[in-house]
């Protein structure tokens, strides 16, 4: 058996004594443990952008690690805290909507609901699930537990909506998701969504007052400072400009609407 | 023996070449090392901040794991560098009062004083201890190295004056520590010091001039944006506002006086 | 063999899903390697400063250690990437002039085009080969790959022009290339370039119109708020304020002139 992966999913903020206490928590249970911060940067108690970025956060892992996702406005109430296998990936989370990213593209799943309680700490606090709860489910599964020894099968995870893009004949509607450090503005439109689109100049890409012409397929496609859109690496629609900041340069937020048109 | 385990406290920030060199050094001698950044966001040569975070960072990591504290003012002056194990907890730190949060918990310790020469990188620079002296020895300790073997035992650590709560007849005086992500407040005042309070709404709290009764165990507790006290998941009482942030909404900073009175 | 360690250098941000993209790939071809992050602050794009930077963030790290620099600004054109053997440190980077200046320190070097693509992920995408192709390579070297199998040997690397110290008689003039969390002003002013000046209060180091006489050896050896020159931890000559940030205090930038004089 490989060491155990175990990714941190948070909005808790970079050295958080939060953060410190889940690794340490792992670590006295599983010194072999192999902990990834994936981001700590969700903004507080934003399940949505949570839901949105999770997807490309654990893409690459391999299917044995064990993605934590702490984002958990509603701790102490009755929601309840889940393991859930959602085609290749392994994840605990609050069952809050934050895993709808990945739900509703991923197959098949099986959702398992934490209860019970001797896989836990000793003492668990209302306030700090994250630590007590799901820190040390996720250091015993790494070690060998078994997810159905967890607690009760659920049927379904509890889903939000998010916003999704709309095909339409000779045209798709979405919007920007998220911007990155470059600035360049990822959207929710994807490659399969574009099937139809025609690979030249015929297509135009319009967000806010600004508009170009034909997706490519690389940056250096065009020359420096040229509004330029082409599908990124996430396999989404991005606009960006050329070694510069389209962020910046454009003004547009995460939200701002996006049609591609032929 | 299980992997050693060795974290890192400083003021550098993140990203900064000092950490990459401390990491580069333990990982050289002992590449089996599990490093984990606590944090690198102690305000820098904030003592006081460092003192006061300390005993959070550490609280769940296992008595092996050694906690390196590089917040060092006096580096180059006659200041000491020691290991200390303050109860169940290893640190090397500088010896000028960083440990005090700790230190005035802990029960037993054990001082020594990095002395053996022959511990250290054969170069030291005058600037930069915590590479030169604080990081190899705390790779050789989690290779199995005996503490004494460092130099002479010391009796005692350089203290500071933190700022404590003040348990009086029906009140408790205290103030605002620490602030989260969540805009959450954190007080210095602990579970214990309340011991006395009732656990009904005839308990008064109070942070500059705002007001909430009753102390209650999780944010759930109260509806959305209500000001609420609680004992947060480090034992200490917490001032927030039910999913938004009271350091916002109040406009309340560190140090902010905070009374409970009944 | 020791567990490969492999370090991480890229512009994206701390919390980027490129950079637990990076982390994924690596640990699922090599589940116990230790990926350790040096940087993701590099400013977008920034060749020059990741150039000046990257010797400070890989000095201590032992030579088995590959260390993946991803700024990458022509990602998707010609540009190569390669494998470098660089005196004692291994690298992968684009051949961009981003490895400057490791490379014109020292000697011997080895440079490796990276051309075999079963090496690399079986998908690469045009936009984000720090993912598709560094990464792969990086663990498949840490595993015992043998460089040469990467692709045909190259003669030399891009080189960029970097700012360097000029030592004439009597005077040598520098600038200030980095500015740490403490503020203090790092120049390429190394200790070697200096080896001629007296050391005692006859020499002048200038910055901006401040000025400070004699060079020093630690923060300590003047009083607090004191204007100091010293030459710091990475053997460059620094300017600081004792306890307090000489970034603020003088309002000075990175490229600032500083004039050694005696």
């Amino acid at each position: 058996m490989p060491r155990s992966i175990i990714t941190l999913t948070t909005d808790f903020g970079n050295g958080s004594p939060y953060v410190a206490q889940i690794k340490g928590v792992i670590l006295a249970m599983d010194p072999d443990a192999t902990v990834v911060d994936l981001t700590h940067g969700i903004p507080p108690q934003d399940i949505v952008q949570a839901a949105q970025i999770l997807p490309a956060l654990v893409e690459f892992f391999p299917p044995w690690a064990i993605h934590i996702v702490v984002v958990d406005p509603g701790v102490g109430s009755e929601r309840r805290i889940v393991f859930a296998r959602l085609g290749e990936k392994q994840l605990i989370a609050p069952d809050n909507g934050c895993l709808t990213g990945l739900a509703s593209r991923q197959e098949p799943f099986t959702i398992i609901e934490l209860a019970e309680s001797q896989y836990w700490l000793p003492k668990v606090s209302q306030t700090f699930h994250g630590r007590d709860i799901m820190a040390p489910v996720a250091a015993r599964l790494g070690l060998g537990l078994e997810p159905s020894a967890l607690g009760p099968r659920l049927e379904r995870l509890i889903e939000i909506e998010l916003p999704e893009a709309r095909i339409l004949p000779g045209k798709v509607e979405g919007e920007v998701v998220s911007i990155d450090s470059f600035g360049n503005l990822v959207t929710n439109i994807t490659a399969e969504a574009l099937a139809n689109a025609p690979r030249d100049e015929s297509v135009t890409i319009r967000c806010d007052d600004h508009e170009t012409l034909g997706i490519y397929n690389t940056y250096a496609d065009q020359p420096e400072m040229t509004l330029i859109a082409l599908v990124g690496s996430s396999g989404q629609l991005e606009i960006a400009i050329v070694n510069d900041s389209a962020k910046i340069m454009l003004g547009v937020r995460v939200g701002e609407k996006v049609v591609v048109k032929w």
